[in-house]
């Protein structure tokens, strides 16, 4: 029996998550945490009934004491809920899907407890995989990634452990406003940006997607979990999102991964590996798939992609300010309070404002966040 | 150090494994056989020094020992002279590049004295497969394919050698005929067929690709190679031969293996295996690369592809009978003496005219051979 706790289940990946769940008889949910949707949360627990659960919001997590208290499950809040959660004995596997930096503290604390995590959560190496990877490695853990990019490449490495990728091709659908240039993007609505073409997400991955800051994101998080540099991962736009995405080696053969935009392929496959089981769902189906094409990036255009690869690269503290500000610059447009092209300009502006440290400790990096919300919160 | 026996080493692939052992300071040539060109043949024993040699004609044989009596190589000829070299005791592989049924004693003389198959014969396991197979097993070595497309399906199967293949999309570029109809195929001369879109490879596997017969005989072996049924590998043309073949599993996902047309990736890939090492040439570069596309076969027009899936299905001699035909009629296809079209219709009567015998032994299979081919002679 595999006991899984799942940080962000009310979430897409969370909720897909336990549609893995529900289908493996091996596996049991022993935790769930959620942000404010106490209703679903409900509904998860009478379902897969988890002895802890976690909300964030304290008010919330009063309200769904209530509701609950004909079940035998234990409630908690806050970080001090997720970090309850993240270091539980009978757990085996972490699933971090929930969105932003406070994936980061449970991460951590899961790995020194000893726990397998099916990452979800980007920020998690974007901003710490310099504290992260040595850790996982240290004591032993896999750090199983979920992303269906990720998992691709995950999947495409697999064959012997000791060779090395001699490049990343990590593929991107470009999102919706593929092949449009700057001025088209002036006139972009909250409506339009969350439309994806391929993959139905969370709203703020939606939005980093259309920006391509999302794939940004991905290549940072690339670069610590395969262990390359920077410029070994190259983004190709691949519209069709039917290449996950692939790896060159040095004899010259790439290795791909293809299949239909359900995430819960690498989400089974995280809590399987190294085993593969059968999944429902629909298949690639090469009767009727005509074409796969390939494109460059416009990295002019979707400049928050350059401004990712130069945060990467800088390394230290940048990676935080480039995520920060995309947090809360994502979760302005969302609220209306700015218009679509700011989002990108607002990263540039905090990484413009920032002097990098290097090797910045945890507590270094949350206060990075902090200054960063609080300088757009004093600009914008 | 790995000591290599080429069998076929003055032809596409032989020459193209001297290459690729050229470049490997770990690798070392003790035995080379070939047809009739004892030029190239001679070259090649002046660069890679092995201790033995066979040609196939005794003829050229003497004339070759002649030649080389500077040198301190043994001239074989003949059968004889290629079984001698398979079970060589300082060989640790065989790397079977001969063209026909020629291959497979030799092979299953070099299995037995325990030496891995570098296979780049398909005849051997299209008409000895249900002999091949066991006893490699028994003997525990390793059958490692060459051609492109098993090469590929053998790459994205080893993750985890239990995990079994779901499906295997066997990729064809379609040959240079793809899109003509029959009418079309009547018009074809010698010319025309042995102008292969993508791969620079040997006379006879041109023509069996514009025929489709080579994509029928790969189904063959990859059916004995990763052990499926025959409708468990489904054949995708893939005009510009990028894909070099996919595998789909359990769980939905595709693993392909991608690459330029060159047959040094696998045919390495197989002598360093499981290790990858550094291979000069081209890359797949997909910032220039646009599309993949895919069709399905037409096997109303190329239906020599569906005669061999029906020789598969129906097992025991069909499939020799299948290749026997198809290696007279394309010999007599490049003497001129036969039209294009008449190639498929060879093979067609050639199954019509036979009674299927279940598990043939090595001595029914080369009898149904020369059977095959009196047939053949005694009706074109």
């Amino acid at each position: 029996m595999k006991h899984i706790v799942v940080l962000g289940s009310t979430g897409s990946i969370g909720t897909q998550t336990l549609d893995v769940v529900r289908c493996q008889e091996d596996m049991e949910i022993c935790a769930l945490a959620a942000g404010s949707n106490i209703v679903r949360l409900e509904e998860q627990i009478r379902e897969f009934h988890p002895k802890k659960v976690a909300v964030w919001e304290e008010e919330k997590a009063r309200e769904l004491r209530t509701k609950v208290k004909d079940l035998d499950v234990c409630v908690l809040s806050g970080m001090e809920g997720l970090l309850e959660l993240a270091v539980m004995e009978e757990a085996d596997v972490l699933v971090t899907a929930v969105v932003g930096m406070i994936g980061i503290r449970p991460t951590i604390e899961a790995i020194k407890a000893g726990k397998d995590i099916a990452l979800a959560n980007k920020e998690t190496l974007v901003t710490a995989g310099h504290l992260i990877m040595p850790l996982a490695a240290e004591k032993q853990v896999k750090i199983l990634p979920v992303d269906s990019e990720h998992s691709a490449i995950f999947q495409c490495l697999q064959a012997k452990k000791e060779i090395r990728p001699h490049k990343i091709l990590l593929t991107a659908s470009g999102g919706p406003f593929r092949g449009k240039k700057k001025e088209d993007l002036e006139k972009v609505q909250l409506e339009d940006a969350l439309k994806h073409p391929n993959w139905a997400m969370g709203k703020k991955i939606t939005i980093d997607s259309s920006t391509m800051v999302n794939k940004g994101l991905e290549v940072m998080e690339a670069r610590w979990l395969f262990d390359v540099k920077m410029e070994q991962v190259q983004v190709v736009v691949q519209p069709q999102s039917i290449i996950h995405s692939m790896v060159e080696f040095d004899d010259g053969a790439v290795m791909a991964q293809l299949g239909t935009p359900d995430m819960r392929l690498p989400i089974q496959y995280a809590l399987t590996y190294p085993d593969r089981r059968y999944l429902s769902g629909e298949r690639l189906d090469f009767e009727t798939l005509t074409r796969i094409t390939f494109e460059k990036p416009d990295m002019k255009t979707f400049y928050g992609l350059r401004l990712a690869y130069e945060a990467g690269t800088v390394g230290g503290t940048l990676p935080t300010v480039f995520n920060a500000a995309n947090e809360r610059a994502v979760s302005k447009f969302l609220a209306r309070k700015i218009r679509y092209p700011q989002i990108t300009e607002i990263i540039q502006e905090c990484m413009r404002n920032h002097q990098t440290r290097k090797e910045p400790t945890l507590d270094e990096i949350l206060e990075i966040e902090q200054e960063t919300y609080e300088f757009i919160e004093s600009r914008w």
